[in-house]
């Protein structure tokens, strides 16, 4: 690839999340080093609070949602930029009246999310 | 850092290019593995056809562009994604009548920017 719209690009459902939705935007099958996806989440969905062994560099493209980062909550928009360190405890929850849509980065190589109690 | 407002961050003249600037989102001195800068040309701004050593993994925010990348030159737009393998000659020309924005990420390390002459 070199250049697609990403309206082309196909979703799937993030099973750990709610009303959430997933695009592998560039694949590690392109690029070497690192993933570049889109989230869309529907208002009242999100995901609850997990960890990934792996860092998020993150781009809010629109709406609003509280995002919790280790002990802090935070109230993200659109143009902001969240990053999140491996093996942090983070969740989402889609507010507004219209989806909370972001990009993350993330690199190559085995990941495992896991659900922390709260 | 975790979450910070875009517009907050400084913006610096890129030399290579004209009427472009760039934010450094998420530095090296943050994320181990790689960087997410934002670019702004003004309309008629751009880069010239250069090469990088490194790849660039990108998402068009706004505006419009024809962007040579190798030997194909493509018209992108707001929501497209674009993908430049390392060391393969691309520039960029801002067209219409808003500035063009996209994210570049790049991974963390050394890079060199050559022009090339056309």
């Amino acid at each position: 690839m070199s250049v697609r719209a990403s309206e082309s690009i196909p979703t799937e459902e993030v099973k750990a999340g709610s009303g959430t939705r997933r695009q592998v935007l560039i694949g590690s099958d392109v690029g070497p080093n690192f993933a570049l996806r889109r989230f869309i989440m529907e208002p009242g969905g999100g995901m609850p609070l997990h960890t990934n062994e792996v860092e998020h560099e993150q781009y809010v493209l629109r709406g609003q949602a509280r995002v919790r980062i280790g002990g802090e909550e935070h109230r993200v928009k659109a143009g902001d930029v969240v990053y999140i360190p491996g093996g942090t405890p983070h969740s989402y929850n889609a507010e507004g009246d219209e989806p909370f849509e972001f990009l993350c980065v993330v690199p190559n190589g085995p990941d495992r999310i896991e659900l922390v109690d709260c």
